[in-house]
């Protein structure tokens, strides 16, 4: 990892990747996509104890980064699906590591 | 990465990872000691816009979880350093493809 290179507001490209993943739900929004496309009511019981609103607003800032793709089939009733585009699966794809790491060292962490 | 295991309140262990290294600072924090340990005065310098206030709680939860060390010596005047722990530095590793990621979409995020 390199910290060249202008990343606007952020920092660095570490913390440019912290903000895009950021807080309690991106990283398993992402993780429930894994297998392929969700409906809102089953990603929503996959990622579990997220509230509505904070599952809708969450999408959202994911789409705006280009990570997550939301699909409405001009079906009826109107069927919606979210997905993860190609960058959306090597952000998870790169979160791997982090995840091993928390295996790894799960009674320290759990220890706190 | 598996989600096997008990991690007690996390959802799973990218859930804990997450939360261990989450928020602006953390991940700042720990990059600013890849070179070796740093006073405070020092460290705020390097992580960049962070209050004293602020960076005190990190250290001190960042601490709690293993992943940095805070050593006191003995002089006059008193000197403190923190260092990342093996543990921390493995953590930061963890990190490297998230950064990396963060390079390849620099575009797509800044244009978000």
């Amino acid at each position: 990892m390199s910290d060249d290179g202008d990343f606007g507001p952020y920092t660095c490209a570490l913390d440019a990747g912290m903000t895009v993943v950021g807080g309690k739900w991106k990283a398993l929004i992402l993780w429930a996509l894994r297998d392929g496309p969700l409906r809102f009511g089953a990603l929503r019981r996959e990622v579990g104890a997220i509230s509505e609103k904070m599952l809708i607003q969450q999408l959202k800032e994911l789409q705006a980064y280009g990570v997550v793709h939301r699909e409405s089939y001009h079906e009826v009733p109107p069927r919606v699906e979210y997905s993860m585009t190609p960058s959306g699966k090597a952000l998870l794809d790169a979160l791997d590591p982090l995840g091993d790491w928390a295996e790894q060292h799960r009674e320290q962490i759990l220890t706190r």
